[in-house]
């Protein structure tokens, strides 16, 4: 797992919810992942696929922090994970995973994207099955916690 | 989403766990899903991209279910989903999905799998979000049900 892989994700959901949602995340410091305690309440998952690496990585959020975010994009305040909550956990999957991409791209990383697939269930955790070193990312925010983990094979 | 990609998932699966397990799962009938009904506790998810196409992969397992699993396989009765169960579902994961890659490659169908990540949660769901349509397997045995989602953008 090379550490030129952490900036990028990590900017990426600082500056898509920023742009799209006027909502400022604070990150801690990202830390190798040696046991799963992150829990949460909705996750976005990406598989990717490179000439020289593969991964994975996940997107979860608290409850609290999707249907705040949820509202300050759409002006709708969900009271329960819906679809309409899903496909938005999708599609911020997508959009991290494609500005990460870009951004490593221009540092001669590539790798393909897989379509995302999101998990809704109260205190979840998710578990990164590749060979290289998971890296976890929490963000924090008044209305709930993120984080990002993202795990590739070693480069 | 091609319906030639339904058996190769579906008679992998029955083939791993048969092979490695003796336990035979007996199928369901494929459908259509058209929202999200399945729960499961325990699930491992992948990603694939090819050059025509890309796509998520999950399969689902109910506790009890992988619990008879785990303890044909090694011989171990685990009582919650720890890090054993979870690397065995991540590793029945690839194994089906490599066996469903190399059944497909046969068929002239070719991806590149990313790694695998897996979910631990009581009754938690998974929603596909790939723009293809999402085909839900199920299964069933005595000890508990499992059932495999796939989606692929549309080929």
């Amino acid at each position: 797992m090379n550490v030129a892989f952490i900036n990028p994700f990590l900017s990426s959901l600082l500056n898509v919810l920023s742009t799209m949602a006027s909502l400022d995340l604070t990150p801690g410091k990202p830390q190798i992942k040696t046991h799963d305690v992150a829990k949460g309440d909705v996750s976005g998952l990406i598989g990717m696929v490179g000439p020289e690496t593969k991964g994975s990585m996940s997107i979860t959020f608290d409850r609290s922090l999707i249907f705040e975010i949820m509202d300050k994009m759409l002006g709708e305040k969900p009271t329960s994970i819906n679809d309409e909550v899903t496909d938005l956990v999708g599609e911020i999957t997508n959009m991290v995973t494609g500005g990460a991409k870009n951004l490593l791209s221009d540092d001669g990383y590539e790798f393909d994207m897989a379509t995302p697939a999101v998990v809704s269930g109260l205190g979840h955790s998710i578990s990164h099955k590749s060979k290289g070193k998971k890296i976890l990312m929490p963000f924090t925010h008044p209305k709930g916690n993120a984080y990002i983990e993202i795990c590739f094979e070693d480069l």
